[in-house]
């Protein structure tokens, strides 16, 4: 059996057709036979490089839908003809106190689907039925895929740092994760707020759940909404004025980052110590946590914009994301 | 009625005698003939007005023990002849969200005890009922002071931010603040361990709850410490190697800072996401929660270790507490 996908050869290069035989399917892993795969911005950090921990060749891809068409003897409750997705995670030990405790991105042995591994820009993948999640019936795929890495990174912020649905809460960024924050949040009973660069967006952020909307670009702006918030989290891959954000939350309140900024955080103690604020981080989330995410977006018809692309055309779908022009995430069909 | 007590005329002066007439006695207020009151550090940062914001002349002085010589009509619950206990705060709206909250810190109107009003280091003070703290009866009422401003604000962050018994707390400087901390983070039910510059403290650290030490000026041993942590509460008013304390906690650990550094907190971004790591701030403590520290202190025998000294003799005092050689708190007696 041969898998089919995309590759990089080496850092920063162009996607180019890769086939693979996979290892002997394990006892306890399945294959899926996948529909759609999101591109997340991660993915463009493995291309290049940029953590410094990339395998190649590689084939990225981690936000996955697709059917089970094979199992292992020992899975258990995966079927063949399941719809299921993947995220970021594909294995852990099973054994440590975060892994017994459903907080699985913890364990000292976990595996990212696309690091050693070949990943989703593939028409198959094989890996430890652990890690598929049941997708609920309602969920269309393309909607649903980017959910399984950029949905569960919003998610878990709010279910973590003890969101109430009586809260205001400011999203920072209306991008591939921003879009979907802006929808759980709305959903979590929240009172929302978007922050963006330009004004461009101010529609479609109110559509996706926003009830105020901030063009950060625009003078005075931030500094208008002071104190306004419990809750900021912030999607954007950049280095925002700090001191200026956690001064948008009242006493209390929290900011969490979810986007990557390039440089260190600088922040003022006062605003820390005076207000008892508190500045966090997020990533992904555990099966646990990925289940009541997959089941809440259901209920409240949370789900990705996505414009879809055939896999063949990857390269193209990559430079749009590059570029910032996709709204709000490309899902690739192989 | 003259009050007697000691003020600094200007910034960084030493104490004289001081006298003023107070206002008459308000109908929600009590007059408290002090028989102790400590020496924070934030008192030598009042009079070196390091905040900027130091009304002169200056009367210092916020964690006062006491007893209630007179009241106002209108005072329900305190009575003639309780002894009580006054900390940092001495007023606030009562109406603010926060207020009905028991979050009284966070109230825009807070009033502090001895910003603009007259404090602690005198024979006696006017002030609300409402932030008059009935001290339980076991309590001693040298080593029950520092527990007024010091004790409250070591104890609100292990109980706002999560602190389990199960946990393992981490904390930075055996000083005033540092010795409650070790105290109540063991009467927590926690696993202790104490990080001081040298090893000096070690044997007091033990003995007042600490199960490890570890002294940070000695190479490598921070970073042997690593990932040995759920909550770290640093009282250092320094800027320590956030990144190599960071590096302390175990995923999803909290770091809280209740000391003041003198510069802005530099944090890499990576701990914060993939660990989901969080740096917060804490200070002092509201009503409801002041009560539940001074319950809690009583019940395991937290209190401070002090030297006593008179309130005449409170410049030799200040100079000693400025030097750090005071174990670990000096107690005014008027």
């Amino acid at each position: 059996m041969t898998i089919h996908g995309y590759a990089a050869a080496e850092a920063g290069a162009p996607l180019a057709p890769f086939e693979y035989e996979p290892a002997p399917l394990a006892a306890h892993e399945v294959e899926i036979a996948i529909s759609h795969c999101g591109i997340c911005h991660s993915d463009l950090h493995l291309i290049d490089n940029d953590w410094g921990n990339t395998v190649f060749p590689l084939v990225p891809g981690h936000e996955i839908v697709g059917e089970i068409v094979a199992r292992g003897a020992a899975v258990g409750e995966a079927r063949i003809g399941s719809r299921v997705g993947v995220g970021w995670q594909r294995g852990s030990c099973g054994h440590c106190d975060d892994c017994v405790e459903g907080e699985e991105p913890f364990c000292p042995e976990n595996e990212a689907t696309c690091l050693g591994h070949f990943g989703g820009f593939a028409d198959r993948i094989r890996l430890s039925s652990r890690f598929c999640f049941a997708l609920p019936e309602s969920m269309d795929s393309a909607a649903a895929a980017p959910l399984l890495c950029g949905g569960a990174t919003v998610y878990t912020p709010l279910s973590v740092y003890g969101v109430r649905p009586d809260h205001r809460v400011g999203v920072v960024g209306v991008g591939g994760l921003g879009h979907l924050a802006l929808q759980f949040a709305r959903a979590w009973g929240c009172e929302v707020t978007a922050f963006s660069h330009t004004a461009d967006k101010r529609d479609e952020a109110v559509e996706l759940g926003a009830r105020h909307f901030v063009a950060t670009g625009e003078a005075g702006a931030v500094a208008a909404a002071a104190g306004s918030l419990d809750f900021l989290l912030s999607t954007a891959c950049a280095d925002l004025d700090w001191a200026a954000y956690l001064n948008l939350l009242r006493p209390r309140g929290i900011l969490c980052i979810v986007g990557v900024p390039p440089s260190d955080l600088t922040l003022p103690a006062f605003p820390l110590i005076v207000g008892r604020r508190a500045v966090g981080g997020s990533v992904i989330a555990g099966r646990r946590r990925m289940r009541d995410m997959l089941r809440f977006a259901a209920r409240h018809g949370v789900g990705a914009r996505v414009e879809e692309s055939s896999l063949s055309a990857v390269n193209g779908a990559l430079t749009r994301v590059r570029s910032g022009r996709a709204r709000y995430r490309i899902v690739l069909t192989p």
